[in-house]
């Protein structure tokens, strides 16, 4: 008999990229359920709202059958638990913040020993793309479409 | 019904380190099976023969069930292929060369895009530790039972 | 018949440092034009008003023959279009932030396909010099003449 | 006869954690003395007053004998002229921020061109802890006994 | 009058990649003429004889018109001096070794402080790809026509 | 009474360069007494043998009252146990291997608990130059009067 695995996904998703979507493809082909989870209490102040993320989220993965959204609040280590869940999705890019990533696994396995961290690497064509970025050439009237899915296009079309 | 995940873990094991071993063990809880296969024709000269290597790691990794010890010879892409295996762990320590995993990450894509990668981290206890140098403190006897298995260590010391 | 070349360099220039003036005079060497321009609506408040960066990047290149000074607001690729100009200058220092630059370089390709970005390397003289040090160090009253032109440091001076 | 050393280590130690500590522990054996001095201005809003960063510095290491606890306003490097010292202990951890530490480095000795900055790296098992972390941690009622000494953690628990 | 400009772009070449034609199309757009420069006495052993890269080179660039190809021993900057040419073109991969081009680039100024070396970043595309690589692949009979021109994929095929 | 500090720069000086020298000038002022001691079994075999490297470290630095020239053979941890010294020092400089310079700290720690490794940055003018750099450009005849000092040229000269 197999074990289902289950692995949490979270991240402030503000607004999901195509990395994110990228992301969530490949877990969902790795493993038997994947749920995007949502920060509701990040550091910084999201420009969309929880539900304006759920609802994007949920309009770009509709199509892939074992991915359900969710969110928390608090500790990623207390929600864990609370799901009891152990394995964690982090995307890895060529261009990306390791020093970070690195000091939140760690603090995180001290939390909670049986968390395992796994690290999947966005096709290179994403490699580039963060939500910041979007945002700020959405704020300049830059062309976005090759950044977002279309459905999160059009959230930020009527955001600025 | 769940997928039946089996995922191969790479590696010239010239010897394996407490490091590969906490890493086969992390592994082994996530996926169905895992495969840990010796590279037969790597760049550098190995200092064990494939026989040893693979000796060793059956010895040290014999309590886990669902680990099997294989080699392979050529490209990673193509051993994969053949077995029909698309998931492929990679350690990825706080002190590594991220460059070269790029590298070969994007490069194994582009022959085999079905492959999947996936980055796991050891625990920082042994994110220092490498298969050179733990050859290197042998060979000039320090003492190396903190860095390899207690059979490793045995393997090491009748080498020198 | 030759090309004849101009090339961008934008910035913040909030000061302009020894750094900034050591690329615009390496560049006025290489292209047949430079047009060092302001970013108007950069994300950080800055320190000197878009009157005043200009005033003191116009006293400190006013030897250079093929220097001129400009403005630009809202996204870099938009004025690059406006301007017919395909080439971008950016100072690369061995202290300095590659993935923002990459990121950047990345994102404004796909805005505008025919762009090219150009990085220079500064003297080592000024490879840790940035505007936002000299700002820290004069906010102190510490002695700034090392780090930016005679001209600049006047405006400095005035603003403390 | 010897030379007596002095050196300083600077911070905001808000608060103090168990890598701080860690630090002062090496120093005070390799220096005849060690000033531990806290930043009484720096760029970021603290959570603790100096008063209670003082107080928690001085509990933390009471035990060692040539450790004074003291405070400094604006440069760095008016206080070591002030108080004609020239060594600064710094941390260097795998996972840090080398850049910033390069940037201060070279500009502090052009400042003050006696300077001299020394780097100590704390215990692995701290590499990972910061300030920011552990009131993060807190923040959300996460268990940070691992990454503080126990007198800090109770001005933490009183903070939050 | 315009300066006409002419630049440099040394390198191994053993064999040519996209990366490598990608960076001499880019330079071909920014310089009056480039000249690829093939350095005949590197440190490692290369696997195509001169004349077998030069001839790799003219049938993959022979349609840039302002392209010429060439070869030199021994300095880089004395090949410079002598040609009294200045400016060198370097690539600059997002994975790539900076090390290992900033010590080259400020030990050329040293040797000859009116050299400018210019970096340019290949297509995202060619980010992963190096000489060394495609050998790599080629040697175990991977497939390598997303690695090289048509061109150069006939000359690898004839060696192994 | 103040504690007597002893510490040792260990290296392969093959040959020692104005940064090495940079290095010792720093630690003389500093400790007590420095203890330069040169590693007689490297991995890569040495341009110049451990008689002239003696040679050359002691012609350079016999101005530096409490530097003394030492070789060793093994691990350094051995030698260190040996002589009763715990403190060792190693340059950082901006550009450099850090994760090198990492691997090797931990793993002496663990061989040797209380060794304490102190990291000292040269000036930012040697902060290219290595040894490999220096004999490179000699064996082409380059000038090499930037990188090591008089003494250090005429033994270079005399090799080629």
């Amino acid at each position: 008999m197999n074990k289902k695995t289950v692995a949490v996904y979270p991240g402030s998703f503000d607004p999901p990229t195509n990395g994110h979507i990228d992301l969530i493809v490949r877990s969902s082909k790795i493993f038997d359920k994947i749920i995007v989870s949502i920060i509701t209490n990040p550091v910084k102040q999201p420009l969309f709202s929880v539900e304006e993320r759920y609802k994007m989220l949920q309009l770009t993965t509709k199509k892939i059958k074992n991915v359900e959204i969710d969110t928390f609040n608090g500790l990623l280590v207390d929600y864990l638990k609370k799901k009891k869940i152990k394995i964690v999705i982090r995307g890895l890019r060529v261009i990306s913040d390791f020093e970070y990533e690195f000091q939140m696994a760690l603090t995180n396995r001290k939390l909670y020993p049986e968390i395992e961290i796994i690290y999947l690497m966005p096709s290179e064509k994403w490699s580039y793309i963060s939500s910041s970025l979007v945002k700020e050439v959405a704020r300049f009237n830059g062309e976005i479409k090759n950044f977002v899915p279309k459905d999160v296009k059009r959230f930020i079309k009527n955001k600025f």
